[in-house]
């Protein structure tokens, strides 16, 4: 038996987002049209608001509603003014809001420096930073602890380190809880070189 | 920093789906808003004509284009007539159509009975059956192996046993390539109990 045809549709849409393979995608196919009309349609509106009603904020590239000048980041003028700190993903400024240890701004790359694919500076909105650099006296570089996330923040440092009094990198080291036996001999390595005095 | 309205509902929607934690959801959302309009555009439209292109079939239950009179199982005069598979849900049609073991009709009960959450033989279609056993000679109850879907079966057998020349249960066993010791006890006795003589 073959699926209908729009079902079968259905199915290979939600089997292209990310960590949704052919079972998942059939399992929440089945469960989104068996459940209510209702349930459905506020998935729905959910996508098509999300899809109109978010930007990107001009001045940092964190995502923001469309009818906002500025993200709400940029425009809380309490926050620290003279630092800013560059990730990768508007997902990252949440991780690092989360953890209540920065109070600065953000510069939102959207991706990592990747010339294999074609990604270089000016797709990633890297000279926008030189922008914003008369205000700022420490850029913190906080993109993943990848190659390219690495290339990125070398890259970054190379083009603006005579530009800025101070740049720096996210440390390095054991996740807290984490048993030392489980964590890989790198991190393991690292996270030695970084020892810290007390 | 608190979401833009608009996302914190997307990821609230995706969350709801099954086995879509709160992670999974924002990543998920992400996702969806990083990619092109178009790929959106395609996921909505996905959803917008499943909900509304989706019926189910007036015979057995199980899921059709909305446009049509019968499923294309029903529809299929080629397909063994005189045996009926009773299944819990549309994706155990699709489970046993890709075994290639049955050729016979189907009745999808959409769920079993839980007494407990209220559902009683009248939510699934369980009287249907009945209009259609004088032109079937076997039942084949191919519930699920939990409690509600064994109460299922049993109730079923009990309703129709007279109606009908043979009832039959899917054999519980272990499952092929599976290795013995890795076999839950109570499959295991299932699998010495239904042995076959060679």
């Amino acid at each position: 038996m073959q699926y209908p045809s729009v079902l079968a549709t259905l199915i290979r849409e939600l089997g292209r987002l990310p960590g949704i393979g052919p079972k998942s995608a059939q399992r929440l196919a089945f469960h989104i049209i068996n459940r209510g009309n209702q349930d459905s349609q506020e998935l729905i509106d959910a996508l098509v608001e999300a899809k109109e009603g978010l930007a990107r904020c001009p001045q940092c590239g964190n995502i923001m509603d469309s009818t906002a000048e500025k993200c709400v980041i940029c425009n809380d003028h309490r926050r620290d003014q003279s630092i800013i700190c560059v990730v990768e993903h508007p997902a990252d400024v949440i991780a690092i809001e989360r953890s209540g240890e920065f109070r600065g701004l953000y510069h939102v790359l959207h991706g990592a420096l990747s010339p294999m694919n074609g990604i270089g500076p000016d797709h990633l909105g890297i000279p926008g930073i030189a922008d914003r650099l008369p205000h700022v006296s420490e850029l913190l570089l906080a993109t993943s602890t990848t190659v390219e996330g690495e290339a990125t923040a070398m890259y970054i440092r190379r083009q603006y380190e005579t530009q800025v009094d101070r740049i720096s990198r996210i440390a390095y080291g054991l996740p807290v809880g984490g048993d030392l036996e489980y964590a890989d001999e790198v991190t393991l390595g690292r996270a030695i070189q970084n020892r810290q005095s007390l």
